[in-house]
């Protein structure tokens, strides 16, 4: 029953078995009713949070918060691979706009197209909303890249304005400690100083 | 409902909102079904898993596999603060006696005595088998130090030896990595070459 746990628990991803066994121990020797109620909530989570009809990401709702806040700038649609980066690009406190997450990046060799990436549900939205500005901020990787370039292409027919999140020194980084690849990025992307 | 198994998963031993986050989105977007299973071997953990009614240790069973197995020395006894030290010590393979559990260790001030700790059902089991020798395997902490102390004098009562596992220099260690304390115990404990 120990030996299910742990493998059930290793399953996570970062976890091994001795992390298993010490979330195992901790739970049996000091919070049962905290193991219960994992169990719970876990059951809960998995057999009800759905994809938001609208934006794709993950919501108990059939459409999440974020869309279905009237509040919120239609003409704006930010585009994202994972339903993690909207809470990132939410708690920066500087996007008002709606959102659209992808199913992960384009990889044709992984068997993943436009259709799987949700890229037809991606053209309905831009048919129907009147978005004006498509924000790219998918990963700075290659697959993340190509699928940047393949929405920009869609956006052309529908004469969208898409723009890409900035890269490079990250904020409070040293130059001594960012990796070449980011600083020749940041070098080649250079803005007047004004 | 992901706020609730964030909260949930948040804990566990280790396990912050981020970390919490990663296994939600894992578990939603690539692996429900194991999510699933993760619940049920949780809730059948939490109802199921007992202390051994010999060791102490945790099992699922009355009497745990090692308690249960005839084979294993009864005359050697190695006390242990948790379970996990149970495992690592079966891990290391050159033990075959019968363990007995400590609930942690001696701490008046926190309100854990002799009985919070087990110790009763210690001494009715001195009492009853036939044990020669109490190997203490407590922690090389102050209190660890103090357990083991007090059952040394419990011990003595029953006219059974006691011996203390060694401490000093992990194998393969190196004396610059080795915090001082250890260095200092390593040194008055040192014995004569042969």
């Amino acid at each position: 029953m120990i030996e299910k746990l742990n493998k059930a628990f290793s399953k996570l991803p970062g976890v091994g078995s001795k992390t298993a066994q010490r979330f195992i121990y901790h739970l049996l020797e000091r919070d049962r009713l905290g193991g219960l109620e994992l169990a719970v909530a876990l059951t809960e989570a998995m057999e009800n949070v759905k994809n938001c009809e609208k934006c794709r990401t993950l919501t108990e709702k059939a459409v999440c918060d974020i869309c279905s806040n009237y509040s919120r700038d239609n003409s704006q649609l930010c585009i994202v691979e994972t339903p993690s980066d909207i809470n990132v690009i939410e708690q920066s406190g500087v996007y008002s706009g709606k959102y659209f997450v992808l199913s992960g990046y384009l990889s044709p060799i992984d068997g993943i197209g436009a259709a799987e990436l949700g890229l037809d549900d991606l053209e309905d939205l831009l048919s129907i909303n009147k978005v004006n500005e498509i924000i790219l901020a998918t990963n700075a990787t290659i697959e993340g890249e190509v699928t940047a370039h393949y929405i920009h292409n869609l956006a052309k027919k529908y004469q969208i304005k898409t723009t890409r999140i900035a890269h490079g020194i990250p904020l409070g980084g040293e130059l001594e400690y960012t990796d070449i690849n980011t600083i020749a990025h940041a070098l080649s992307s250079r803005k007047d100083y004004d």
